[in-house]
């Protein structure tokens, strides 16, 4: 029996320039289309009469991006609206966008900001959209005001309880809208900015502590978000016992692990938040 | 509002000797473990008296470890209902395992077989368990029998209909079994080798075609798996026109593209499968 | 017959913190050692007689973090001189440094800064030191300004010539210093500064005059630097064709191309520089 | 002053099929090329008039396939020879390929070898040719007949000797040929298997005295071989202490480090070889 399934595009890239005489604006993308639909055919006879090429959907956000690329939440919409709209043997369709950041050095010079990717997710199924923003690879360090311990031990359990520790994550967020239409872009820094000073700011007893305060900050701050998921690494920092070498170490010199690292998955989500429908997933269970 | 949370260990590197007179043995893997819980204090005000630490889990493999690995599906599963059986503030443990293939070059002497990585995910929540099986990064390519043609075509359609391409893929396969107990390692084997004949020997209309098959073979195959679920990347080998320079091509010389590239995503599943229950997601919608 | 040979400790990750009252600041590198002397033992017999142990060089590179990182070439030296200075076996030491940038949230918050990294790699000898500072992941890119054209052409030869095009890059230069003793962060900051207004403000004709000039901007900013060597691979953006979906392209539409790229390697050096010894090499030819 | 400078298009990746009537083969490339000569003015003042462009490069090894690749040497051998010979404003070419092993699965299906890749740099300048072989990321590891004692010690040294470890490395080796032509297939074969026969069968003293063994041994093999160059990393694996969980560890369960890593360059040369010319660097100190 046939599952679940789709199909599309994934990774094309692009960049977006925007000409005025005395400026350049520059949109750097990578874009990622899948569809679902109709499609037991190709499944089960590989009859593709139902099916969409990849390749065309390739040319169509080349085309698309002709007109301009307000936000990438704004662009995936149209772009998700466009297959559905256009193509009966399509009902549903996801686009996913990353967007890499560039920093001004001239009127038409640029260097790559490398601290973090924006991202959008945008769904439509011929009746509703659903909207997905997010950052990821942000990372954030505080050097103290982070604790851990009061924790449950049992015959495994070696970890001494700590009262000062370095609290490092890279932020992986996602937010959904609970409409389809805004001013993206305003909503992006807004949420961005709340989570930065939630980490900042957040006496941590446990990174479950801090992510959920984060995911609250973005609750707080923009009211057009329903519901929050953060994926947060414990990037450990482990303090280097000097003391063979006759040396004190008060905080000072740490080996930062690559493996294994803490992960701790967390949403928040308003009381009367609508149902997610596909916003998270083409194939709900 | 809190949302589905869970926590744990990722990443735990193992490596595992068995020894014998003659011959040593050599199991290498990748532990991820995930938990579930009464664990709503630790987000709201740090209160960790629930929490059973990352490093307490890391400890816990390395010292199941000890006792032999016949399996990652058995590893997982014995890891997993340890937690939940030995914390009463833990209800749902999910236990991720990569491994990674050694040829044997002497007694004691291997090399890294770098052609895929078996993974299996072991899900227990205190009444059930759950075994799904997989592999990735298993790249595959047939040189033709594959066509593409009679697809929808719209404005944006330029791609040409072709009777002969090359066909290749990276695998990503997983498989839910409608048991938890088993031959873990004979069921990988005979999966694993279904899905490569089914590759080999269907005449390919389209990359879903192919999909298909692989997953009705498995299905074929192994009695016991219910579902399988399948992402397949098309790696794109672009025949290069030499026509500037004089010269013919006659599907012998390809480029192969890195980005942008297909991705089909596809599940084929028993009639009477069993709903998966926490098999495919710790927080199903 | 035993030829050149060195072995160190690479990748010793290290974060330091220093802690002031109302303040912290932090250094996160990457220190890799090498050392070379009078090993033939270990190679021909595995006599370690005169081996002091890559471990031992992992924990000095933590013991004198103790001490404070003021900068990374002054770090690298310090180390290079007490491997050489303190073992009669070792005779000649490098130490190369990576050094990742945090931009200040807080106090003591950070985010990560992923725009670029500082290089070092400090060489002794027991005579001489030499130094070699530089950067590297700098992604630059102007949107106009640099053609291409006047170029020689042969049969394979199917580039058309053009008078604009986005020149982008990502840089990796190392520059050489005259001496062994200085501000290293004001020279780096100097001489990047230095670089990147030259890929700014110079009207390319072709990326290697773009490199030449990057080379030569460090050359006058920086006097004790003599000698700077820049790789900079060509990140192609190709305009992308709308034409078959009946639109311009007026310079708006890119595909920036993974692979391949041009690549070009180039240095400009002083007129009366020193003779490289061993800045660029352990074992020069 | 303009020192040292090269130029070219790295990283064109090509698929080359040769077809049979009832067989494919396949043979899966990645080829950059560097050209050095008289490209002053470029550099200089941007004029292209000596300058073949990255871009026709691409297209001569691409349009070179056609006419089938026997061995990555004698295929990046040709194209050097091309470029000098074809081009008075290039003196020196240097053809740098990697290959990727593919197993074969049926007439025309191929899985990845993913194991090893076995590389070659050719470099001509217009009267000499240099051929390097090499093979990297064959990973090896032997559990046992590993020792490492008798070491230097110092105020910084806490690292036990041990008469048992695991013995783990990423083999990267390149090998140079004292001429031109030959059978270089069966020369890799012979090469790569005298390293791994050496690497099993050295019981080791320190991975110098197992580098130096495997140099040797293709030296001792492959008598057109005149210098091996090896660099090893010491890929550590720990014996967690499982001693809190009151359970001895026998030499069983480890834990393979990422980070930091021992590497050990060493070479290994005939008396008698030749000057290495510009096979090891285009522009030799």
């Amino acid at each position: 029996m046939l599952g679940p399934n789709n199909y599309g595009k994934a990774e094309v890239r692009l960049v977006r320039l925007t000409r005025t005489e005395n400026r350049h604006d520059l949109v750097d993308l990578n874009v990622s289309v899948a569809l679902a639909g109709d499609l037991a055919d190709t499944h089960l006879t590989g009859d593709n009469a139902n099916v969409l090429p990849t390749d065309t959907q390739k040319n169509t956000v080349y085309a698309f991006a002709r007109d301009g690329i307000d936000s990438i939440e704004a662009f995936g919409l149209r772009l998700a609206r466009h297959f559905v709209d256009s193509q009966s043997t399509i009902s549903v369709a996801r686009v996913s966008i990353e967007e890499y950041g560039w920093r001004r050095l001239g009127p038409h010079s640029f260097a790559r900001a490398g601290d973090a990717v924006r991202t959008a997710v945008a769904t439509y199924d011929g009746a509703t959209a659903w909207v997905v923003s997010g950052i990821s690879d942000l990372v954030l360090l505080n050097s103290t005001d982070s604790e851990f311990h009061g924790f449950l031990t049992d015959r495994y359990t070696t970890l001494a309880p700590t009262q000062d520790r370095i609290l490092a994550t890279a932020v992986n967020a996602r937010w959904r809208h609970g409409d389809a239409e805004g001013n993206w872009n305003q909503r992006f820094d807004d949420a961005q900015e709340a989570m930065v000073q939630a980490f900042v700011t957040t006496y941590s007893l446990s990174l479950q502590q801090t992510l959920h305060a984060m995911g609250q900050a973005v609750l707080d701050r923009v009211p057009e978000v329903v519901e929050v998921q953060l994926s947060l690494p414990n990037r450990h920092h482990f303090l280097v016992d000097l003391a063979p070498f006759g040396l004190e170490n008060p905080g000072e010199v740490y080996y930062p692990a690559d493996r294994p690292y803490g992960l701790i998955d967390g949403s928040v989500l308003r009381e009367d938040a609508p149902p997610p429908g596909l916003a998270w997933s083409m194939s709900p269970s």
